[in-house]
């Protein structure tokens, strides 16, 4: 055997690497007799012991094996090109600068009129940190419990309670299911209602819906959105599973579910047994008067209801959560019974506090005024910039549309908002990329018109980047 | 129309309600005009303000609609028998006492040898707590951000370094996937690799492998497990996208893929260009010398590490993370790049700290001098037991399995465990429904001794359960 540097500390593993090496480069040969402890030991200047060590490291790994009085003997192993141990590479940083750098997109841009999530200086920071030290000193070690599939008991009866202060939807605790964002829930919509199965979505939609469906293994049907939300006809004409819609404030349409349409959506699902998921992700954010009447409540067997935090939070919290009508509540049981829920424990106890406290809607309050102030700067922005522009605002969500008759494209009016510092999509840029089924000649002026509608979604902007536009645009 | 109490708060939402109200009942017929707002004002004795928000709020929903100077008309809504609004229950309790409950499970059994935890009575509260409060200090409002889809680039690095320092694996941090525990990353990797794609999965194992990749689409084939690990030569038959191995440590039985079967497995690897995934759930609790050498460490192109924080940690927190080969890597960002990571900001920030700091090591080797204290006295209490029992411990993990040669089935062991007030499982419990392929004469002898073979799983086992077993058997 080759000599073996054996100084420094963790002898007996150089000593195990070194022959390990021998038996693989096949120097030492499959069925050759290794040197006994002692003489090993003499050979190498280290005690019996370190060998000894050295010796059942090997044993334990199978790179040898030993014979009752007879001793150790190489195993055989063709060790193919690939098994070449790495040299492995210097030691990573131990400390990554704190806090964390600012994303590039809000440097490249004055104005994100894409991003749809609230601003951070609008989120109560300190009553949040005050929370979760709460949550800490209250629930001690009870944090490490596993979670039940559905989500901490605690956090359920908060949100149902939320639910029917907020949105009159009465709810049993037990039926909603914490997830980790809409994105999340989405995927597990999937498992539940069965792969393969048709999922009809709306065009133009978030991208991400009809994406994630797909993913994990939906067939999407894309059904245009008439000023009356999702186009019934074509739903009709499907035979589709489930419906996902947006019925308070679709996006990025902005367009509501008038209750005539409501019910005759409803009367679909009861007729074909087909579910509707109602993505409810803005409605605390309308503007005037109260949030529009959610489909879950007038028929709850039938709706499953989505709504997340990501929008009003944080999101980086990835919290949200639905409810489910009793029998997919079964199925869920079934599939996920066995699992814990995906969220932390801890957020979801400080989640809690914050709408027992009344935190949340103190927050939703304060972000409604912010929204308003926020909007009316914007409108009057784009009245003096473009007085021919054609604004359609129903007073829901933090989003509007506007039209530019003048304009070319989408691309043109994103060029021209590019060169201004603002980050914008325009209603086109929010549809499918297969065709949609044909819808008539209006659906193909609708097209036309999305072309020159840009999206304005002020949900992340504050006064701070209007100014900074605004001394832009005076230039 | 009806006459209305419109006493207390509230008083449009109330006129809105019994409005609406008569529309679905039809009291109010569908073009009916309905009465001017001054009208209905005196008619009902509140403000011309009040009616007015009351329609806006009908008009909103689609209750009515406005023509010009003629007025409010009632829209055509046939309303389904399902859409009768529900009478909400009552509120639901704000305040449900903290600390949780225990569960009932710790209360049936004195000691329980299925949970597959340690106990929260050995993690470091205090430590992890204050790791808390400094991020909550520390990184502030950034804890706010997006988290990029793979994870928080300083958890990345800090998981890198301890790989390295830990299991001797080189990655590249960005290769490393956080995620919300093993299962969800099973469920990943079924998207990364293609649903309707072959998994071939250890039999016995834990029972959740094969049920998530299946939940998520994926074919499972059950492979039988030799002394060896994973039996190579029903591998080498079966056409599979990938296999789950545990090399280190399988679960339930204890086999260790010696050297010469891992170089096996990595030639089927390259030479099919198939998977390995190397699940490497508890091989930090090697209690007898090193950690086996990794297969990831071996074959980096081949191999998907995937561990858990949940068996050391805690199964709250949800923290798992998997090292991706470049190729997967690759598709990971194209399916996920769009997506944020799923874990919240905070909890990787901590653990990011509690690697750093040195803190996870320490407790690491905490929990292992418990359980080898924990194993001696179990030992002991077997032999005592029953002297003819034949134990296979080979020094790793949390677990090992004890054969009682005069058992007729793995129910009566069950049943007589249990009459102790013990949770045990035998082999025979981690086996799938489905028969096997065929694999041979001394298959058929296994599966007879897995009914005689129990699972001492003591991952959740503390001394004072263990006094509270002696006092038991003593009687």
């Amino acid at each position: 055997m080759r000599k073996i540097d054996l100084n420094g500390k963790n002898k007996y593993y150089t000593l195990y690497k070194s022959i390990r090496g021998e038996i693989l480069s096949g120097r030492i040969r499959a069925g050759e007799r290794l040197p006994s402890k002692r003489a090993l030991a003499q050979e190498t200047g280290v005690s019996v012991v370190t060998v000894q060590l050295a010796y059942e490291q090997l044993l334990a790994e199978g790179y040898i094996t030993s014979r009752q009085r007879s001793g150790y003997f190489a195993e055989n192993i063709d060790c193919p090109a690939q098994t070449q141990f790495p040299t492995p590479k210097h030691r990573y940083p131990r400390h990554i600068p704190m806090p964390m750098p600012e994303n590039a997109e809000q440097q490249r841009y004055i104005l994100d009129l894409v991003k749809g999530y609230a601003p951070a200086e609008l989120f109560p920071f300190s009553t949040w940190a005050k929370l979760m030290r709460t949550v800490l000193a209250d629930c001690g070690e009870h944090l490490l419990e596993r979670v039940p599939c559905c989500g901490d008991i605690q956090l359920q009866n908060a949100v149902a309670a939320y639910l029917y202060r907020a949105r009159g939807i009465s709810v049993e605790p037990q039926h909603i299911i914490i997830g980790a964002g809409a994105e999340h829930l989405y995927g597990v919509l999937v498992q539940l209602l069965g792969r393969g199965k048709l999922f009809a979505a709306e065009a133009p939609c978030y991208g991400k819906i009809p994406a994630v469906y797909t993913l994990y293994g939906a067939e999407v049907a894309h059904v245009a959105v008439t000023e009356a939300g999702i186009d019934l006809d074509e739903v009709e004409k499907l035979s589709a599973s489930a419906v996902h819609v947006s019925p308070s404030h679709q996006f990025p349409t902005g367009a509501v579910m008038p209750a005539s349409a409501r019910s005759r959506l409803i009367a679909w699902a009861n007729k074909s047994d087909g579910y509707i998921i109602e993505d409810d992700y803005d409605s605390e954010f309308r503007l005037e008067g109260k949030p529009l009447q959610s489909l879950a409540a007038l028929c709850p067997d039938r709706v499953i209801y989505i709504n997340t935090f990501s929008k009003s939070l944080a999101p980086s919290m990835r919290l949200g959560y639905m409810v489910l009508p009793p029998a997919l509540y079964g199925e869920y049981l079934r599939l996920y019974g066995q699992s814990a829920n995906i969220v932390p424990l801890f957020e979801q106890k400080t989640l809690a506090l914050m709408l027992d406290g009344g935190y949340f809607e103190r927050l939703i309050s304060r972000l409604k005024n912010h929204y308003r102030g926020i909007r009316k700067r914007i409108l009057q922005m784009l009245c003096e910039l473009c007085p021919e522009c054609e604004i359609s605002d129903n007073g829901g969500g933090a989003h509007f549309t506007v039209k530019f008759p003048r304009a070319q494209s989408g691309l043109q009016i994103k060029q021209y908002a590019e060169k201004l510092g603002i980050k914008i999509k325009c209603l086109c840029d929010y549809l499918p990329q297969a065709p949609l089924p044909k819808a008539g000649v209006e659906y193909a002026e609708r097209l036309h018109s999305y072309q020159k509608t840009a999206v304005i979604n002020y949900s992340g902007v504050t006064h701070a980047r209007l100014d900074a536009i605004a001394v832009k645009l005076r230039k």
